[in-house]
């Protein structure tokens, strides 16, 4: 018995299949084939390889396929390996859904709908298959609670020119869900009747992206539904934020930056003094968010590190294995809210009292790189991968590299990586083309083993660089420029920021800044003040107010 | 009849097609079909489209095949469409080839060939198919005169695990060819008998390229002979330089720096003050290089642009259509040179006399552009795309963009664009990860209808950051660094030129520069004297040690 796990997963494999019948297969390690090439060497012609259909995308089995028939080995898809054998299985989640309203999706589920029925008809599509979890939710403008920390439930939905199907477990709805759905022109059908209503369609074509639809699906369909090959169009659809999601997403922006900053102001003052443990400090991060009726649930577990653990990149404290704050050092939290109005992530690194120089120069290079991107007009339509490098070329030049992406998309009240934009090293994956109202993370890092790890981490948007977006009442757009058109008439964007938490000024070497990077921090800070200071008062404002002092004379 | 063509081509081809019974289709413009999508949509169901074989790739036509299946079209490809209805057409060139001697190439042909074969094993290929010039005069050692100004042969290469075959026309080979090939286990055979030869293969397995090979060749393949889809082999091999390739192409480098560098001096000294024609001035460029007895040819035209002009990215000057030179305002030539030792591409943009604020502070941001990512150390692996970012984006600090890529390989005594090595704004192009050795231009720029062009090319190989190379007792590395690998063990690579023609002093303003920056211009032009010193005197060398004077205290 083997199992493969990736790079992030050696270490935690290893132990935990320790003493087990399994073999650990370190995916990506030289000399150890994948599973399809273990396959191809390991079973002998004639055999047959029983596999889940409901767990492979359709491209997968179907690589298989090709790949063993030519060694004679055959294929079964329709098994259900681990059912018989499971006891006390728990039954799938059984989350009540809630209505995502019209004041934060900005359009009704039929206007979307009416979207995806003309993009069929450009792709000579009869049919539309989804089974993005997203997607589903932000179509039909319902949200879930079936997955921890994602606001989704499990679902799939099928679209044609007249009907529009919902296939969920109907114990999820309340009697106004269902007469919302009816009103938006969608049926509601049983989570497990999607096989037969699959089965039954008349001849035509489907249009369905293979990665994501699994083999059970597109084997109950019959032989004359053709697949056409698409990205979903939900999945593009949401990337592009509408104006009202784009105002909503501000507000919660500022909101859990309002909660985060206090909690820096707490870990400071109180936490490290008083010698919290990391899980105690964190516990006031939530106590902060939940004096906001907004806040539904973190939209990821929080990490909370104190030094040499922050050097860990997904870092968990647990009740046997954590830290205890003191005064001295960096302290990492990242971390981020689910509310109605939006999703945000969100890291800090600070200082809870003296510094190295290494630490301090190690800070200031993390932010030379974050404002190195956050601080670029750049052409619409330009790569996650050419992004990435403007902000990792600068750690380079320090001698450093990071061992994650720049920065990530995020959903709408829905996952917190989610989207086609990424910014990633990896060309074949960051070909997504940035435009205006994608939004986007931007959290480069420096990673210490044993010493300390630093974060910097901010939830943006893409604007064209001569508008500014404000949300009730704030004028948060900062650094704009009016006339921004160069003799080539190219369209720029920049990104703006979602998230107002101050940088931590003991830890900044102003000069390993450069004038124009001076200039964008000063810029950010008293964009910080204008968002934060109305919604302080007392010690916490003047920790804000001191933080946000400029570092140029004005 | 219509006529495609890209962007590039679209105002000469409306100047050469007006009057004529063609009809340009702007290809990638707004509304405008693409070939294939024009004939879906016009051709009836039941015709038959006809196409010549020999000038579709096998990925194309089977394309093409596919689609036009779907409408009931038939396609034939063994036609020979514009043969029997052109009058006077010239014969294929008959050009002589040369042996590439083992003093430049460093390798026998045998060698690289048995490095062919053990790739064909890992891949169970019995055959290999190349169509590639380049790669096949690379492969077995020889070069041609086929094709203007790139030294390649029409020839076509099979290779098996026993034999290696060089199909060519046999009026191109001397008796010490034939010898030179026999000795290294190539069979030389017709070039017209590729397609018979082809067809008599025994049952196996074909390794090629479907993006490269015709139609016309894999149609006469036995159909038991099946197609193996990779990257040619020797198209990878030869991104790489071995070291003797390496040293030589540094020399050559050094060899036409000189060329150059006197030229720039004649343009300044002479031809503005004297008034030459941009194409007179351009033929002295051509007796300087013929001082060497290395040169064997341009590798490309010769753009010679003065002012405006320049601002049209592939101008070419005509005895109908060029400006006078005058002492005032820029003058850019771009311009490379064919030699055993390897190939080069330089461009300079220099000041004939003064110049505008405009002109000085474009020329400055260019070479900030190019010092960006000829600065930059980079870890090894990474895509053009990501290292094209970091010139372009000091561009668009700026507020610009140049309309093409930052740079691009180029062969090795052939093509002056070469390789899967490319900076390129687009990931799906500029997807090869760099590593040691691979060659590349650097050449931002700015673009000013009506007013200037301005471009700054050099060429350079990727080095280990702390690892230098010297050619004939030039110390030319510059800049490198001691024990530059990190807590993490990565391999940086940087950019070492191969270039060293001054930069042009009166047109920095060294106030747009960082110190950084400074430093890197003060070392390259450091390393330009040490070159070109030994090798000039009286005003030449006078105009070469003013150019590359300090900026910075020392």
């Amino acid at each position: 018995a083997l199992l493969w796990a990736d790079g992030r997963y050696y270490i935690q494999a290893e132990k935990e299949l320790a003493g087990s019948a399994f073999e650990l297969m370190k995916q990506g390690a030289p000399g150890v084939p994948d599973v399809l090439g273990w396959l191809m060497q390991n079973l002998p012609e004639g055999s047959v390889l029983g596999a889940d259909g409901r767990l492979l995308p359709e491209a997968m089995a179907g690589k298989m396929e090709d790949a063993l028939a030519k060694k004679g080995i055959g294929l079964r898809f329709d098994l259900d390996l681990l059912g018989p054998i499971w006891e006390d299985r728990p039954p799938l989640p059984s989350g009540k859904i809630f209505r995502h309203d019209l004041a934060y999706t900005g359009r009704q589920a039929s206007v979307k709908i009416a979207d995806v029925r003309s993009k069929m008809k450009e792709d000579q599509a009869d049919y539309a298959l989804y089974v993005g979890l997203d997607d589903i939710g932000w179509l039909y403008n319902f949200r879930g609670s079936d997955v921890p920390n994602n606001a989704v439930a499990l679902a799939f939905a099928l679209i044609t020119q007249k009907e529009a199907f919902l296939f969920i477990d109907p114990v999820k709805l309340g009697s106004e869900d269902r007469d919302f759905f009816s009103g938006q022109g969608i049926t509601v059908l049983d989570y497990d009747s999607i096989g037969q209503h699959l089965a039954a369609l008349a001849p035509g074509r489907l249009a369905a992206d293979r990665n994501r639809v699994s083999r059970a699906l597109t084997a109950s369909l019959p032989g004359d539904v053709s697949l056409v090959q698409v990205k979903d169009y939900p999945f593009l659809m949401k990337a592009v934020l509408n104006e009202t999601e784009l105002l909503c997403q501000i507000r919660a922006g500022i909101r859990d930056s309002l909660a985060v900053t206090r909690y820096l102001y707490f870990v400071k003052e109180e936490a490290a003094p008083r010698g919290l443990t990391e899980i105690e400090a964190a516990a006031r991060l939530r106590e902060l968010r939940r004096e906001s009726v907004d806040f539904i649930i973190e939209s990821f577990p929080t990490i909370s590190a104190y030094g040499s653990n922050a050097a860990m990149m997904h870092y968990q404290a647990t009740d046997q294995d954590h830290s205890r704050l003191a005064p001295r050092g960096l302290y990492l939290v990242d971390c981020g809210a689910q509310s109605p109005d939006g999703t945000t992530d969100i890291t800090r690194t600070v200082s809870l009292g003296p510094l190295t120089p290494e630490e301090i120069a190690d800070y200031t290079m993390t932010l030379k790189s974050h404002i190195a991107l956050a601080s670029l007009p750049f052409l619409s339509g330009t790569s996650g991968t050419s992004l990435d490098a403007v902000a990792r070329s600068v750690m380079w030049r320090y001698g450093l590299d990071y061992k994650c992406g720049t920065g990530h998309g995020f959903g709408y009240l829905s996952g917190v990586h989610e989207g086609p934009q990424r910014l990633t090293h990896n060309p074949r994956f960051g070909d997504y083309g940035f435009r205006e109202n994608n939004v986007i993370t931007i959290e480069p890092g420096v990673y210490r083993q044993g010493r300390h790890g630093i974060r910097l981490e901010n939830d943006y948007v893409a604007q064209k660089i001569n508008k500014s977006v404000t949300a009730e009442g704030y004028d948060i757009a900062f650094h704009t420029e009016e006339g921004s058109l160069n003799e080539n008439q190219d369209i720029f964007l920049r990104f703006q920021t979602m998230t107002f938490v101050p940088f931590d000024r003991a830890a900044i070497d102003p000069a390993l800044l450069s004038r124009d990077e001076l200039l964008w921090l000063d810029d950010y800070h008293q964009a910080v003040r204008k968002a934060l200071s109305p919604l302080l008062e007392g010690p916490e404002l003047d920790f804000v107010l001191g933080e946000t002092e400029p570092f140029l004379e004005q």
